[in-house]
């Protein structure tokens, strides 16, 4: 069911440019994964290497499958649309980096590139549990990404440069975040925020289980062990959860304000932490949502792909624009 | 000039509903208004008294000139779209009260129903000194209003509930605003705001400028005496038009990183007051903007047709409707 994207049992390969993975994988129109290939973010993540990683994924890939119709990216950062040009991402060191012309160039196959986040929300869109013309997606995991389904398509604006959703400013005054500004929901709901918590948890009390649990590791606390801390039980811990899963929830409310939603999902390796984060995220939604009586609240759900929205909403781009093209 | 909007030098009554005044005028779809009737919101602004306004006026109005095709309203609240249902107003005393199936009744022509910052953006996207396809406007009087227009259409959402711009949140620790909730930027950067900062200041210092000033005239501060006193040099009522600049920028910001927006508008009572309010916005939006090296930043500028903006935008509403149906 693709609706006016009828694209007919096809395949095409669906990679995902994160700040930590790389992922592609052969994908059916229908959302099922027939295979799929992980490699790290290298170190220097800039073109060349990542374009590297990117190139033998799909030749991998083409070589099990040799059937695939297109090929879709979703990358983090800011990707310049119809193009494919990524012009700059806030985690990755790519800078201006023609990505579709690469893979059109390498492949001979009809290549779209998008932001991640937004080809994880055209995944929810078109093949989600329940289809919302009007619904907005955030990813939760290094940095927060957001896509925008208004009236059945993505917001991209005029040049793809729209949809920022991790950068609203809940607090001008807050923490620093990793583009530069103060007070992003980013900087205060992100795993990266997750991390810089549990840090100051561990050096302000060096008995508590975060700290305990680094320790015994032998490595620094992460958003990791604040989450294993929690899921053990820790008051702590589930308190920066729930301070996370609040700020989290504010600016769910502030972009439910401007946007007339369905319904909110939430991906990224964070939602895997399933209500910890939910709960005080949905409590706060509800509780800064403007006019709720009249306007009614959109429900805040766990996306439904996980962590495969990313390459199956990459195939599903790329068939859609090889079938408009 | 109204692209696929032609309309032919037709006339419409334009009526614009504020928290403190009403407005009804003809004018021509080129924008020029011929006459215009003004009458004080009354004390209580329910549905039965503010809809005898705005009958009256529209009487009057087309007495005088019979040749008008349509009527087109915009109205602070949150309005159904194409019902013309006025469903809730923060500073309003109106409930549910069908605007649009009233003035058809009483007036035989086609009518439209909008919220009163969306028409004062299509005016601006209309007929507005420079024609943007993407912009904002923002209408900073009592409250603040949002309009989007997005590939040269109003963004409303499926039934006219979006763009609900003056209730995105900028600190959730923040003042109570007009709606219940805390800290939208309503309750940092509108005239109900400066007027709560104004009287902070009288009752700290009752020797300052902006206290003398109000018990001269025998009156409590409001807005207007901060901006009579800043208007004299008083650096005190300079720094919180400062500090309400300094909000109404870091909204400015947050939406414009979730919108790929050509240019920002700032219309309202308060925008009168001009680079004391505009100076401190443009430096926040510059300070606040995500990625501004890739993305650009939008010049913040003052709405053509000042306060004249709500009832040419309800007449080219009022127009566009007609010529659709």
């Amino acid at each position: 069911m693709m609706g006016q994207h009828q694209t007919g049992g096809r395949r095409a390969i669906g990679l995902d440019i994160g700040g930590t993975k790389i992922a592609g994988a052969v994908v059916q129109d229908d959302g099922t994964v027939l295979t799929e290939l992980v490699e790290r973010t290298p170190e220097q993540s800039d073109a060349r290497s990542t374009s590297k990683i990117l190139l033998r994924l799909t030749e991998r890939l083409r070589a099990e499958h040799p059937e695939v119709v297109a090929v879709g990216v979703g990358a983090a950062g800011i990707v310049e649309w119809p193009a494919g040009l990524i012009r700059w991402a806030p985690n990755n060191d790519y800078r201006d980096w023609p990505v579709r012309a690469e893979l059109e160039e390498a492949t001979g196959l009809p290549a779209a590139v998008d932001n991640d986040a937004n080809v994880a929300a055209l995944a929810e869109a078109r093949l989600g549990e329940q289809r919302y013309r009007n619904m907005m997606l955030l990813t939760v995991g290094t940095g927060i990404g957001g896509g925008l389904v208004l009236a059945g398509e993505i917001y991209r604006g005029p040049t793809g440069m729209g949809a920022e959703l991790g950068h609203i400013i809940v607090n001008p005054d807050g923490p620093r975040c990793g583009c530069g500004n103060r007070g992003c929901l980013e900087a205060y709901a992100s795993g990266t925020a997750l991390t810089r918590m549990g840090r100051e948890l561990a050096a302000a009390d060096p008995a508590s289980l975060v700290a305990r649990l680094a320790r015994e590791e032998g490595a620094e606390v992460t958003g990791q062990t604040v989450a294993q801390a929690a899921g053990q039980g820790d008051p702590a811990a589930k308190a920066l959860f729930a301070r996370l899963g609040r700020w989290l929830g504010v600016g769910i409310a502030s972009l439910a304000n401007i946007f007339e939603l369905e319904a909110v999902r939430i991906g990224g390796g964070l939602v895997e932490t399933g209500d910890l984060l939910l709960e005080p995220a949905r409590a706060a939604a509800r509780e800064y949502a403007y006019a709720a009586r009249t306007r009614g609240i959109a429900p805040v759900l766990p996306s439904t792909f996980g962590s495969d929205a990313g390459i199956i909403g990459a195939a599903v781009l790329g068939l859609e624009h090889a079938a408009e093209a």
